[in-house]
């Protein structure tokens, strides 16, 4: 849907901002509350964390960037809120309040920014997360929404994304590559996998795929390793063969390089009863998890290890 | 300063993510940390609040609409944090910590990402908050960096915009209007008198002035009656008359309705013995205080109140 329109009459423009923020504030629903709780004041007053450490991120969606007009207002809506889960299930938290920073040209369509804001409302309320509050600036030409997200742990432990050590081995959850035909907005941010695997002593590290897998694991690779991965092993998705079909790169370069994943990646400790592990997940998610491979010490002899060096992930601001 | 640059090799989109990131890293300075209590991580941990109360407010500077190339980055980046630590010293808070996502032209130079980081680092150090991470999103137009603060209260009482009543004291801190001459962006966030107006059991309810006094002080009146200020009392600030004299609007009128003044706007008690509270304001803070008048009851006869209904804050969005 074309967010834009030429009618003033349908336009945000017409609202101004007070009624706009009434509108908003309906649009939201359950999912928002009273100020000082909600929308309202000058800050929102959020309940102190009940545990120990408290999680922040921070994820837009740009029109033009992350969505165009081929995209609903409700997926680019969940795809805003979604973005920032995935990154609180990759520390192993429980996501909790939201704000939201809106960046809106006059000539936005009151259709388009309800259809947003009432699919951000319901994707929150399944989440569990409070719309607290946020702002709206006017803006010349930009279309954006900037999402910040609190959440807290879940437990004793935060997942970050150091602690493999050479020998490791590496998962991801479900299928990469490929999610321009669609995931990129229809994916499930594994927050439950995440809490279990803070859970888990032999889990190591953990994050969520963004960039790529080639690109991400680089994230993880302690000092001294290289990540040896099989080829056979990839979770190749079958969005990235359909591309890999279309455009003439390999499903492999696709599943190695294409961005927005949003599946949870992560090392487990050498020793472990892999076949253990593997079915105490199997046994609560019905997510897919495959080993991938592990790190290899470097000059460690690599059979059959994909060359990691002739793939990218997204590269963000590249060329000039 | 001109934050877009025709030379591709002096842009930040020669630089590329990565080392773009490891620059702001380095500008930040000490105002930053290493991962995750960083930039580097999934998302940012915080230590818990250590109070009861949690706050939080977002507000972005956008080119085109909170500052421009008149500008010098260091302006720009000192106005985007003290908008929102203004809106913390609002609610009687203490800021914390805060992230920014940042809405980026690939032809953005590097010189003006560098001045607006560097300035933004120094600024958070002197306020106690630390910059704990946020995105980079490659925007086609916009350049705009969108940040959130988060706070705490400093006691058990956090002041909201609501608790007034009929016959309460109206008051401003600081001079009005004017603010586009310079102090939009060199202004200070009055966070020791917000805390302080916190601890004081007579202030019944606080904001901050944003969007002019004649449309702010409809958020703090009470149902039932109408803000009874005078003109003689009204702290015209020197810009304001400076303004009037260029743009033949009165003085009164920029002081009324010019958005941007970032002072505090507060009730207090009827029954205030008021010549003490001014007396305690004075022997802690050189700000100016200035009593404007009362909310009296719809029907209460008013002499010398100013006329509010004629004069217009900083509409948003306004027309479509």
């Amino acid at each position: 849907m074309n967010p834009f329109t030429d009618d003033p009459a349908l336009s945000v423009g017409a609202l101004g901002e007070r009624r706009l923020i009434a509108h908003l504030r309906t649009w939201l629903g359950k999912a928002t509350a009273p100020a000082p709780f909600g929308i309202g004041d000058d800050c929102a007053v959020l309940p102190a964390s009940r545990s120990r450490r408290l999680l922040v991120t921070t994820d837009p969606v740009i029109y033009g960037r992350h969505f165009d007009s081929a995209v609903t207002p409700a997926a680019a809506a969940e795809k805003l809120l979604k973005r920032n889960l995935s990154d609180i299930a990759a520390m192993g938290g429980v996501p909790r309040s939201a704000v939201v920073s809106l960046a809106l040209p006059r000539r936005v369509s009151i259709a388009w920014i309800g259809g947003f804001y009432r699919a951000l409302g319901r994707c929150a309320l399944r989440h569990g997360v409070t719309i607290a509050g946020g702002d709206i600036a006017e803006s010349p030409e930009m279309l954006g929404a900037f999402l910040t997200l609190l959440g807290e742990s879940s437990g004793p432990r935060v997942l970050t994304r150091r602690g493999a050590v050479a020998g490791d081995w590496i998962y991801a959850s479900g299928e990469l590559g490929g999610s321009i035909l669609g995931k990129h907005c229809r994916f499930t941010p594994r927050l439950a996998e995440g809490r279990w695997l803070a859970s888990r002593r032999e889990v190591r590290c953990l994050m969520d795929l963004s960039d790529g897998l080639a690109k991400d694991i680089l994230e993880l690779t302690p000092a001294g390793t290289r990540p040896s991965l099989s080829a056979a092993a990839l979770p190749i998705s079958r969005a990235a063969r359909t591309l890999a079909r279309r455009d003439g790169r390999s499903a492999l370069d696709h599943a190695l390089s294409d961005g927005e994943d949003f599946e949870l990646l992560f090392a487990v400790a050498a020793r472990t009863d892999l076949t253990a592990f593997e079915k105490a997940w199997r046994a609560r998610f019905p997510t897919k998890l495959t080993c991938l491979g592990h790190f290899a010490r470097i000059g460690e002899p690599l059979a059959d290890s994909i060359p990691l060096e002739r793939y990218h992930g997204y590269e963000h601001l590249a060329g000039a």
